[in-house]
């Protein structure tokens, strides 16, 4: 690789809000998006919510001589929702679907029946190795009583572990999605301390678009005006965010967001706003590589984020057995009910009455089954996330005691050596 | 790191077959392990189907001096049964639910309540990175008529997928557990090929314990007779597989097994039989490192095994679309007949027939919902999985009518450079 090497990326991200037979306007605006797409020719473009493999396909056929390669993650009963175009070939791609992910019995809020996962491509551009991300979380119905808060939570750390424990080998690391987490939100700061990915938003010098760099605008006639009542600009929940791992450095150039608007035919390409990154990937000769420090702040951050999360998990954790107890104290009395109708339709007198009560017994039997089932997994998969934090944790407060300055890098797996039978 | 490094390796695998209530002497067997396990003082200890996390705190307490770090891979509803303990300090782990995992109204099978799963291990010994990962696939209840077949392919190439991209920057992969495969069974050859990690029975020098090497033996006591019958020497599915990835070189210096019988007490530790390997890690000095050669052998078998794979797959999708579309008809039909029955309690007449007949429709309903949804949910699993062997196999079809020599490596992504715009 030449010393001078530069790379130039330019990134597009939307979240498409195309449900069949829900979203409005919906053919017209995968048309309107595969002619935007065909005119800009970015080199990626990363898109969520294409819930219609054919909406996928047509989007494919439009932009074949544009983005040669593509591909669509499936997952779920729906989903995934996401999938991707690219100019450049694709090395290789696999995906992760989140452990949990909302529960079946919320129907009309649909997400458990998505299989919400991170999409991840490998690309070999010019000798440098891209690993891009593409991800949809957990929805946020009310922000004020948030049912879904402790999934969203486990799903930001499983997908900042995947990040992690796949791009060690990768020279730059890209992560847009649409995360339905605001930039303060915990699992927000968590998968950005954790993976260190920095945000195009406020890594940039040149922004463009929307007022304080919000994807979704009370001024977009597909949003729901009510819903965003408390924020009068708008919220920031999608996100371009990226790093360079080794001998690389990246920054964002350019950034720019739709304002809610189409200038051509007035209604938007989908309720969220469009991202659009210039990214620049040079390399530095291996004597002006800059040392990594982490200072003493970063590490309590890092510390105090971890600590954070294991709380809310911990609660999640407690909760989900809550709902196992109770399935279970129905499913007891359930079987109760059943006995004394069996008893009393053998006895005579009530017989009637106790065969009509015998199929709705059963019925709520095997619900309060299906719903212990339900919380047990969750409670397991709560537990193997905490677990997970549970172990950074104390690998931090044991670097705290030996007062180690490094230690985000320790914890991070790039310190080695501890000392082991060598012959 | 020193040129004459050497590290040696001593690690034990078991599906300990500890199921409460149902497993016998259980109590007895975690003990006796336990003691073995302290006796030996391996580096590692990989187990599989440790099913009640109280026994893994018995053994967690039992081995502490021993074994001072330890984790429980959480996940499903009951498992995922897998646990490890460690003479050294384990820095990092995370683990991966398989997505497809039998049927849930398989309740005698149970294995989809299980979660079944892979744990990764990240250790740092004396500088060296090894990733170690231990699993369990989903068991095979008839050889000839195998139902679970398709699933646990996709488990296979999910598994290679997981250590291929997890393991980038690892300077060597170890690969434990019960496959529930036997060695020339498809799912088997692909893990081995797609990540090129060698069978250290096939390896070895020195082998001493079963005939063939096999893990599930006739003359072991708990072991179901009848279901061994066709294999007189019994058979092989629990494995230690491991590779050296970049400057090391890495041999199973000897291999042992237990023979079904334990030589004090006269029963064995479980149904399945230990494993027991010695492995031996050296440093390569660079201008020693062999380059990988891959030739056209190697390349169309790899070809020929990932088409096998996608055809498998290819025809787990078709019939989990035909469950889809039988489960819609009873849907429809279900739908139908309550309308009937709604009709028929307004009308009078049959009136008390028809208030009889309305709650076993609900259920019919709900019943066919059910199975709609979750084969659904498996069309999308395999669709995905499918997707990513067709792309492989692309690449290898583009790479064979280039005439590529070394089509393995590049398959793997270990080659670099697609030409993009560099300015």
């Amino acid at each position: 690789m030449k010393p001078t090497f530069s790379l130039r990326l330019r990134i597009f991200n939307l979240n498409c809000w195309a449900i069949p037979y829900l979203s409005k306007h919906r053919g017209d605006r995968m048309k309107r998006l595969g002619d935007f797409l065909n005119m800009e020719s970015f080199d990626l473009a990363l898109l969520e919510e294409v819930w219609s493999e054919q909406d996928f396909q047509y989007l494919r056929q439009k932009l074949l001589p544009t983005y040669p390669a593509a591909h669509y993650f499936s997952s779920g009963v729906i989903g995934s929702g996401l999938c991707v175009f690219s100019k450049h070939p694709i090395q290789e791609f696999t995906q992760h679907v989140y452990t949990l992910n909302g529960y079946p019995y919320m129907i009309h809020h649909g997400d458990w029946f998505c299989g919400k996962a991170v999409g991840l491509l490998v690309l070999h551009l010019s000798g440098l190795v891209l690993n891009v991300y593409v991800t949809h979380l957990h929805a946020e119905y009310n922000r004020q009583k948030d049912i879904y808060l402790t999934h969203r939570v486990a799903q930001a750390w499983e997908l900042a572990q995947f990040i992690h424990h796949t791009s060690k080998k990768a020279d730059v690391v890209l992560l847009c999605g649409d995360l339905n987490l605001h930039p303060k939100d915990l699992g927000c700061r968590l998968l950005k301390e954790w993976t260190g990915l920095h945000d195009a938003y406020l890594e940039t010098q040149d922004f463009k678009g929307s007022e304080e760099g919000c994807t979704m605008l009370p001024e977009n006639c597909y949003v729901n005006q009510r819903e965003l009542e408390p924020f009068p600009f708008g919220i920031r929940i999608d996100y371009v965010l990226y790093k360079a791992v080794s001998g690389f450095y990246i920054s964002c150039k350019t950034l720019r967001t739709t304002t809610g608007r189409d200038p051509h035919s007035g209604t938007p390409l989908s309720d969220h706003e469009a991202l659009m990154a210039t990214l620049c990937v040079r390399h530095i000769p291996p004597q002006h590589t800059p040392s990594p420090t982490h200072g003493l702040a970063e590490r309590s951050r890092l510390v105090s984020i971890l600590k954070e999360a294991w709380i809310e998990l911990d609660l999640g954790v407690a909760q989900a057995r809550w709902w196992t107890t109770f399935a279970g104290y129905v499913i007891g009395l359930g079987l109760l009910l059943l006995a004394l109708l069996c008893a009393l339709a053998a006895g005579g007198g009530v017989r009637e009455v106790a065969i009509l009560l015998w199929t709705p017994s059963v019925g709520l039997l095997l619900g309060a089954g299906a719903v212990y089932i339900f919380h047990m997994q969750e409670a397991k998969g709560l537990s193997g996330a905490r677990a997970e934090l549970q172990h950074v944790l104390g690998r931090a407060r044991e670097a705290q005691d030996l007062g180690l300055e490094s230690q985000p890098a320790l914890l991070l797996g790039q310190q080695e050596g501890d000392g082991t039978e060598e012959q």
